[in-house]
């Protein structure tokens, strides 16, 4: 592992859609956010509906009558792939938090060994939206001749300190929940207190202001209660409270804290002395979306990633900036401005529109802005 | 009490600088924000700075050779004024959450029974930031005949839900730590570690994205630090967890639960049907001063006020939006863009420059954009 400490067995659980083509050049890898499982979309043996369900399926953004489609739940989580809650064989009891800590490397680089495993050598493209952007990302850099194109979605390519102070308070309120035991809670009571407020804390920074104004203005939860008191007045605080409730007992609170950790660690320039230096690595076409409203990507993170994929060379960078309402969570929620330009970015023919093949540098490639948004 | 009980007495703590002139007309009421006391500046009494000491005092924005200038504790505080800490007449006891919710108008109607003690009729000026802000509208709103000019800095008409859900988390962090026991914590364990919390999260909303890139960026606790844990990394986590410990035991968790509920619940259209109908009791000169980086009153709300005070006829409204880096907090740093336009604003002589005689509503006044100030 990058940052210390070895795993003497690694999981990585995974789902497919779409068929293989014989030359396996028609292969996507999808990235999940931090939350989110390998479930990116229903099938038969699992008609739930995925996370990205609008998005992926045949005729979609990404599309399984083109594309043989790959998702798998992030190393250190809770969905399958080996993490804190999974059991040390070594010991016999769960890892807690003696697993190692993970990076983004890590988890980038547990998903290339699958593509091993199935004798994938080369990826038509590596998507991801929030951490599965940062993944993405890492995927082109760590290995540049396996990776055809990039989308990168409200990410960033070296975590803020604003977006660190967020994911840290989240990881506070667990870990000063007197249940979580330092990590050691799967036989005891569990941390569902602090697990809550961190969730509660988490959406809000997915969400905006702009939408909260329109869906809950200030509406309240009684609106004949004419006293008042020190509880929830508005339904935007039973709306947080209900999103901590929910997702407080379907995800492990140690699996939370090692991807967030992640997340903050993440860093291109890192291994590379430079941003520059580090994101010259990546010389394929690059889709790079941003929203205005993003309050734990902010917009000028994804316009400097743009900016320097081209200052380093790349000729193919094509730079969306959404004015959606919906701030961080646009990508799970946006068909108009992120499953279009997905979608065009994906089925667009290399040889044919002659991308990559500019070498001027003078060459003004599609830098542009979507100011003219249906959202408001 | 606006939303219901009695208090049986209530104290008001207030400091004054500077000299009451002859006719009484010289006198600026200072309104705090949630968490500061009535020293706004130091004096021979308390040498202590105050929190505007740099804004406050001879040759000042508010200058206290030219005014008689009062600044109060805040009803619902911990310093001085009647607030959940204080003792209740009637049991001899503390109120803890006993104490009546608390509005806005309560609190502005309690700073105007001390200047009828103090004999006062009228204001030369009524100003405020954040909280303060707020108190300052409310102050013109329901004393329109009091108050000459008012000055509304990084505040709003109503408070927005993005604003909720942030102060909500707060209190949240407060009421679910088990020492907090429902607000009657005066003789045991103090609530701490929701008090820290809470603050932590405070602080993040407080202050901004680019003030912390130039101040910590990815900056580490331990440069030289290879290895990583789920603890604190970089320097952004320790600023934060500092700045919960120092406020932690400074100021009383029930005063802070009191009064972020107030500032949730304000909204001037509430008792005037609209904001329009509410904001055109003001027909005093505003000045509306707001910040593009806060994140807590976001400057819509600021623009908005601004303008919905011109549309309902209001002919002296001076509007800035400051470009500080500094978000929420700029009114306490940003002596250029905010001590200065307070200054020409307090000083201005109302009748020489023909302020409030213009009655055409073409005449559009003093809505610009400072957009050049010297922060970057």
């Amino acid at each position: 592992m990058k940052y210390g400490g070895i795993l003497p067995k690694v999981d990585i659980a995974y789902e497919t859609w779409g068929e293989m083509n014989e030359d396996r050049s028609n292969v996507v890898l999808i990235h999940a956010g931090l939350s989110a499982s390998s479930h990116a979309r229903s099938h038969p043996d699992n008609p739930k509906p995925g996370w990205w369900e609008k998005f992926v399926g045949p005729g979609c953004a990404v599309d399984t009558d083109k594309f043989f489609v790959i998702c798998t739940n992030t190393l250190g989580g809770c969905y399958g792939s080996s993490g804190p809650s999974t059991m040390n064989p070594l010991t016999g009891k769960q890892y807690g938090t003696t697993f190692p800590v993970v990076s983004v490397n890590d988890m980038v680089r547990a998903q290339f060994l699958l593509l091993n495993h199935l004798g994938i050598q080369k990826v038509h493209a590596s998507v991801g939206s929030s951490l599965g952007g940062m993944c993405s990302l890492t995927a082109a850099v760590l290995y540049p001749e396996r990776v055809d194109r990039i989308v990168s979605i409200s990410a960033c390519a070296w975590s803020h300190p604003s977006s660190i102070a967020m994911r840290y308070l989240q990881r506070k309120c667990i870990m000063t929940d007197a249940n979580w035991n330092k990590g050691h809670y799967y036989d005891g009571p569990f941390p569902k207190l602090g697990m809550k407020l961190a969730r509660e804390i988490g959406t809000m920074t997915y969400r905006s202001g702009p939408e909260w104004d329109t869906r809950f203005g200030r509406k309240r939860i009684d609106p004949n209660q004419k006293e008042q008191s020190l509880c929830p007045t508005f339904l935007i605080e039973s709306y947080l409270e209900h999103q901590g409730e929910i997702f407080s007992t379907k995800f492990d609170p140690n699996s939370l804290l090692y991807i967030s950790k992640a997340m903050d660690l993440f860093d291109i320039s890192e291994d590379f002395g430079s941003l520059h230096e580090g994101l010259s690595r990546i010389q394929c076409p690059v889709m790079v979306i941003g929203v205005q409203t993003d309050i734990l990507f902010p917009i000028w993170q994804q316009r400097e990633l743009a900016q320097v994929l081209q200052e380093a060379g790349n000729n193919a960078v094509t730079f969306y900036e959404l004015n959606s309402i919906y701030g961080h969570d646009t990508f799970l929620l946006d068909l108009n401005g992120v499953g279009a330009g997905v979608k065009g970015f994906l089925e667009t023919h290399l040889k044919e529109t002659g991308w990559l093949t500019k070498t001027s540098k003078d060459v003004k490639v599609n830098f542009s802005h979507t100011k003219n948004c249906v959202y408001y």
